[in-house]
């Protein structure tokens, strides 16, 4: 990333924002179109939600990487692909930005801009659905990142567009997305008391993805065009 | 593009006869065959429109770019790719193929060629929606014409795809379709007192989204295949 | 085309079989399961046809050209892409395979192997939606072939697919295919009667599209790729 | 393939065990949410699945191939592209593999995890299906393998997702993941005393696939990047 840290952030919070209005706006339009089946209500938030997650990689990924992802940016930095330094700030562009877009899917339906969750998200299967979801979202990106770089924008998409089917949580696979849902009373959204035990499992999932990610692909094979890009100091 | 200015706009017209006649056609057949299920039936609409928009771009971008949107040609004018002069005559091409192309589907459906809209598209969240659908547009166009342009076409499908779920307002995103939406009684129309209120807010949108390509992406590192070609005069 | 003709036609009448197959054999599944929604049935059809199209044209393109489709032949005749004596013997190899994709999906969904069609499909209007589709397939295939020629495979799928519902006729589009459609009494077939009015549509909008394509992409500007090798007698 | 046997071993296993997952977990979530279209609910599957092989065989093709069935491993060995001393680990792996993802996708659903199948898949149209499923997929890889190998992965996905539709048996189309579906009671398992007819149909028509992609890209006419790697023994 040659790219100065303040406009990645903007990149960061921007496409963030996109990602969690698709997800939130499709899922409002989908469950008023759909009142009868909650399955195409949720196959149209699942292929808008993928169709999205590629363009906004395409788009924001030679600005910022487009992690999109507090699990993403640890990854990173765990693998030496982002300054530690750098974590905290893009965590809270991506936040803000998920809160953005929250909001925004809100306004433009026309529903209330400040919602309160109500939908109940937790037990052991829960759990371990957000654990699974998380670790093959993260081997993903870092298997694709050091074999087949160009195809981790259609990569993350085509998983994330399947993981909302056979993951029983619908694949949240990401802790700040997870903190801003719960501003959603859309059936997107997660009791506030629920995500804590979300975002733990996402982070456990992650870790695990990494020790896997640098059992497969050892630094020492990293394709040219992925290898990570070390500060001077 | 060094095509004469006439094919150029043979190759607009027919686009646009095309990308409209899918987006009409498509919701007729689907409001036919889906009459309990709205959402079948924008989904049979989203998809077709988002796969046309691609083949469209891959067969006339070489031609004339395939714009195929007022937005478009003027967002590449103020970049410098099309000549300030050939902005009018690319819209009066747009406008006259979107007009055969509702025509088309018409026909095709043996309904009524001339029609007047009845579907009420107004209000201040459906003017956001369409000010962020065509900024996200305008954006993603820009932005990947500057970094990763062999996906232009690819992302432009998948990003409508997804903007008619995330938006209110099924994401006209388009000044001259919107006008010629009027010219239909199918959901796919809107009543023709409500068009100026989408045209501006496409034009909001699509201005933002000039200004913040700038910021993204400065002139001074654009790809060499997406460098502007300057008129000598 | 280095390939020996026989092997060509094997090619062709292999990869006809699992197309019509893919097309009749989705209808009546999804005509069995879905009992209630004629549009979600449509949509598995459009779909699965658009995808095996996609994996036939990379599978067999290297073969015989993958053209699964008289119409295709005639066009590529006519820009000197395939030599004029292959037409007849391609279009026989391609009826062939037709009529053993349709007798496969019978025999796989244990209906009785020989059937006659029992679905009008006639009028005006079906007769211009016969007339746009195999227009619009020829240009894009034309058009692709002499520009962008790696795209071809997904834009005749992802064309076809949209063409199912932007059409009033879902778009046979394939005079060969609409033949042999007449041997199916399942939704995907077509009335005897009625096939003569189809194939006169379906060879006109060819013919528009040959002249189209000559206009938009003249032979001199044709891609080093894509230039017809023609034989040395 | 230079990387380690037991490396490529635990690739084979995750990844079938993501793959089963998916299968069985999106026929969970479908069925649930969608309980008056069983249309509808194959759909999300068939799409899930075909989404996850793509990502799949781009993550872990440049680890261990991403067979992920014993009839591709079978295959790749006649081809000389596997040693045949690897065929048997390999199967055991993916049967290991399938097992696991099964059980996961019992246990995020809150279901018991040790289950048997109840649904009866038999007879002759089902065979032919299998037949004919499993002889495209070995066709499809093999030739795309030959000639176009870059698409492999999204060839294979869009075979299998089209598959589903146009075959009457699903298209299991693989003989270790038919064994470890008799392990579900989901709609998504087969009756235990079915599973060797399916086998038996499947070997057959991978048996016809290696012979008919022998005599369309006969191997002294194989692309540089797809040549066998023969071990110097």
């Amino acid at each position: 990333m040659s790219e100065p840290l303040f406009k990645r952030l903007v990149a960061e919070a921007l496409g963030s924002a996109f990602l969690l209005a698709t997800i939130v706006g499709s899922c409002i339009m989908g469950t008023e179109l759909s009142p009868g089946s909650a399955a195409l209500a949720l196959f149209v938030t699942s292929t808008s939600t993928g169709a999205m997650l590629v363009v906004l990689i395409w788009l924001f990924g030679p600005v910022s990487g487009a992690h999109l992802n507090p699990a993403v940016s640890l990854a990173f930095a765990a693998n030496g692909q982002l300054k530690w330094r750098d974590v905290a700030p893009y965590c809270i562009a991506q936040l803000a930005g998920f809160l953005v877009g929250v909001w925004a899917a809100h306004a433009m339906f026309d529903l209330p801009v400040l919602q309160i969750a109500v939908t109940a998200r937790t037990g052991s299967g829960q759990w371990l659905a957000e654990g699974i979801a998380t670790f093959g979202l993260i081997l993903v990106i870092l298997g694709c990142v050091a074999r087949t770089p160009t195809v981790v924008p259609v990569a993350v998409g085509l998983y994330i567009g399947a993981a909302y089917w056979f993951t029983a949580s619908t694949a949240f696979a990401n802790p700040a997305m997870t903190v801003m849902r719960a501003f959603s009373a859309t059936p997107a959204g997660i009791l506030p008391q629920h995500v804590v035990g979300f975002v733990i499992a996402q982070l456990i999932g992650a870790a695990v993805a990494i020790a896997a990610a640098r059992y497969f692909w050892p630094r020492t094979t990293l394709s040219a065009e992925a290898r990570p890009q070390r500060s001077p100091a």
